[in-house]
């Protein structure tokens, strides 16, 4: 009975910890998402609605961090739990820091003022920005149903963002060059578009922490990078590697 | 016996991680520090090293992760040393991100190419950069010596890099504007700027865990940043909150 109560209790708590992090994800997602709307449409009110939002995900992440490591301390769980309390850690992690680039995004919205970047540029912008949006619901899911290959697939994906990305990078070098009026509007969009590269970074790095709790081990294999050495070379502002 | 036992053994652990820190802490300067020097003097070679090094300091912050999950779920500490086994993850986490920071640094090197940047623009990003190897000198020294006063000195001084940031990035554009051949160049300076300022950010960071582990709570008020409203409404491109 003891074992069985004890068993229980270690499910409820895992259970709270899935559903909290579901909860984040969502948050996320809609932070990309309302950024994106506020770079695409110059909206003040929806950046600064997106920066003060923040803050309900960083007090998330940290709330799943402290519950997964209480748990780990009173249940003492071995192996698959055990990896289960330490992907909820690592997912949360990532998740926080995706909704830090989405604030980001907000913050040169802001700084963007009336200045209007190129038109193809911000179609760019947000195109990349669907990517990633479309990789943090897949990988989310992918959480939720334990699909490794989903996983795998998010990890082969991200990079797209990467090589768009890298392209877009030139594009606006060619803008700032051709017309030195917008060289500010292009350099927030140019950061911009480099925290949403970071974001498609997380993602991967969720599709990492689901094929870890799954299989016990790291993914085999390189992770799939958009930037070849060739071109890194010259545009490599793009290729981020903070994961 | 036993439980005197227990804490010997504990103590042993805890001994290992507080080293493992350190090795990490030095390891992560000295890529800050060749990064810094790659671009000061346009060293490919250093920065090609920087770039391989990165590998060494990931595999030790899946060491100390890892140990510090699995001491906490043999010897369930409570209270003071589960905020020691908490915070060694997290302060390996920031020093993981900022020697991402320094790998940034130097595959901007690379993409630099022959292209020499605003020499006066250099100097200040240099600058920066001994700023924030300072920082993290002074919070790993901190860390070590349980010092919540020089922790919170650290915490305080960080604006000066956000500043510094933030002014170089008009200095930047300037620069750009008067003259589109160094626009490519000043781009991937500015992003060594914004990877820089980054650095200062995760030592604030891990000021904020030395704080957390021996006060039991975290550092009340508000992170002094140095993007005041008015300056991030134009410029707030340097003014990562990735953290």
């Amino acid at each position: 009975m003891t074992a069985e109560h004890t068993i229980k209790a270690f499910d409820a708590d895992l259970n709270h910890l899935k559903r909290k992090i579901a909860e984040m994800g969502s948050l996320v997602v809609v932070q990309v998402h309302l950024a994106q709307q506020a770079l695409t449409e110059r909206d003040v009110v929806r950046a600064q609605n997106v920066i003060s939002g923040d803050k309900a995900i960083d007090a998330l992440q940290r709330e799943i961090e402290e519950k997964a490591i209480l748990v780990i301390a009173r249940r003492q769980p071995l192996a698959i739990d055990l990896r289960e309390l330490v992907g909820a850690v690592r997912i949360a992690n990532d998740l926080e820091r995706a909704g830090d680039q989405a604030e980001n995004i907000a913050k040169n919205v802001l700084a963007l003022g009336g200045e209007p970047p190129p038109s193809s540029a911000i179609v760019r912008v947000k195109y990349m920005a669907d990517l990633a949006i479309d990789l943090l619901n897949r990988v989310l899911d992918s959480y939720v149903r334990r699909d490794i290959d989903e996983a795998l697939a998010v990890w082969r994906k991200d990079q797209e963002i990467d090589l768009a990305n890298n392209s877009l990078f030139r594009e606006l070098l060619t803008y700032m060059m051709e017309d030195p009026h917008t060289i500010t509007p292009c350099t927030h969009l140019l950061v911009c578009a480099r925290n949403i590269e970071r974001i498609g970074d997380h993602a991967t790095n969720i599709a990492e922490t689901v094929f870890y709790i799954v299989e016990g081990h790291t993914v085999p294999g390189e992770r799939p990078k958009g930037d070849a050495v060739d071109l890194s070379r010259r545009t490599a502002v793009g290729s981020s590697q903070d994961h």
